[in-house]
């Protein structure tokens, strides 16, 4: 336990480094590299060996500093889906299933960095700001309050606190949002709510896979703070609401 | 073989009687039914069981009429797919595929309307124009030229004919946008040659997706002519060209 809050203190540490430096470049090179594991660490929850997948990814990947706005970061996802699902078709590959990793993790990370690229690192701040609020929430609120079972997809999660999530992270959310944003005040709550309630599905979501594909966590470069995806599942699924409302 | 050629005549003249009448809540309704019918054919497809599939995908699609430009597309794709992937995740539903149906084809579906409502009927026919060429071109150069077999996934196809559709597309897709759309010259060509490319790759997909699910056709619906999808295979990829290029 002691390990795991070690980590991830180092973790909020790094991450504040990033964005109080915030170098475009560098912020790129970091985003490949995570690309690269999210992808790895999917390869285990869809049961595939082909390593080649996180490579392809990180290729198209590079595409995203020579387009123009966020609009076109569907251009990208499109293009990859599509030459991945070419390919697959043309050389009769028997496995469709190499099509799943650039739909997930792949897609969300690229637009995860699409908006960093149109609305700055202040606004990734937000949305980690609002999912880690979010989850600490629902953590203390299970904890002391937590008797109903919220899914059978994670039997660690109740009812009790994924509403005192939901209520801790909207609050913090809107509350970071307008001190970081320069945005609408109707946006920023919208903004916030969609955000935490996404984020609470993109866990569920990523213990769903988990459970599915019978293992315990994605990966382990993160000691006992499992994988790289255990820890992006809520932003994975945020980042689809932000750019929903956003955008 | 005149069975076929009498389906694909009065399809066409069907489609001609659509093109001239060009009503939108009647294109909007014809959609409607045409994507529960392909969402339908999927589930063959993909071995799944799920009827219930085509009344979400409708559901969503009912949503277009009443969201802003072809840009908000992507929002509406998301939405289904988020939706689809949360209640699959909360419900611990076993079955992960129940989300392919939605990336395809529903996703190039709603595209295809979503052109349809920003450039006009017009477009359509174009795109739909380009892909017939296409295939018409490869079938008979492809009958009369055609040696070498293009990909393991269609016995049927032959490069020289693939090489024969995908030149004779291009001038004919070129042709009609240059007397169909009202933009830049340089842009018809770009978009009529990635139709036209995606066009026969859509085509390929469709057939490993068959012959993976070891089906003839993804239906009957259109007597000898197969599925709804064994015909629109070109377009639900062709659409996502033209997208690329047009948006």
């Amino acid at each position: 336990m002691k390990k795991r809050i070690f980590v991830g203190v180092a973790l909020f540490a790094a991450f504040l480094a990033v964005v109080v430096l915030d170098i475009f470049w560098l912020n790129f090179a970091i985003f490949g590299v995570l690309l690269a594991i999210a992808v790895l660490e999917s390869l285990k929850l869809y049961g595939l060996k082909e390593k080649s997948l996180a490579v392809i990814a990180v290729a198209f990947f590079t595409l995203l500093p020579f387009i123009g706005g966020i609009q076109d970061i569907f251009k990208i996802i499109l293009l990859n889906l599509i030459v991945v699902a070419s390919v697959l078709a043309y050389t009769k590959n028997e496995n469709l299933k190499i099509i799943l990793p650039f739909i997930y993790p792949t897609a969300p990370m690229f637009m995860l960095f699409a908006i960093y690229q149109s609305y700055g690192i202040a606004a990734l701040f937000w949305l980690i700001f609002s999912v880690v609020a979010s989850d600490s929430g629902a953590y203390f609120i299970g904890k002391f309050f937590g008797k109903r079972n919220f899914s059978a997809s994670s039997p660690n999660k109740t009812l009790e606190g994924v509403v005192g999530g939901f209520v801790i992270g909207s609050v913090f959310g809107v509350a970071a949002g307008l001190f970081l944003m320069d945005i609408d005040f109707l946006i920023v709550i919208l903004c916030s709510v969609s955000v935490v309630i996404f984020g609470i599905f993109g866990d569920l979501f990523e213990s769903y896979l988990k459970r599915l594909a019978g293992v315990k966590d994605s990966g382990v470069i993160l000691g006992e703070q499992g994988g790289l995806l255990d820890r992006m599942d809520g932003y994975l699924f945020g980042v689809l609401a932000m750019y929903m409302v956003l955008v």
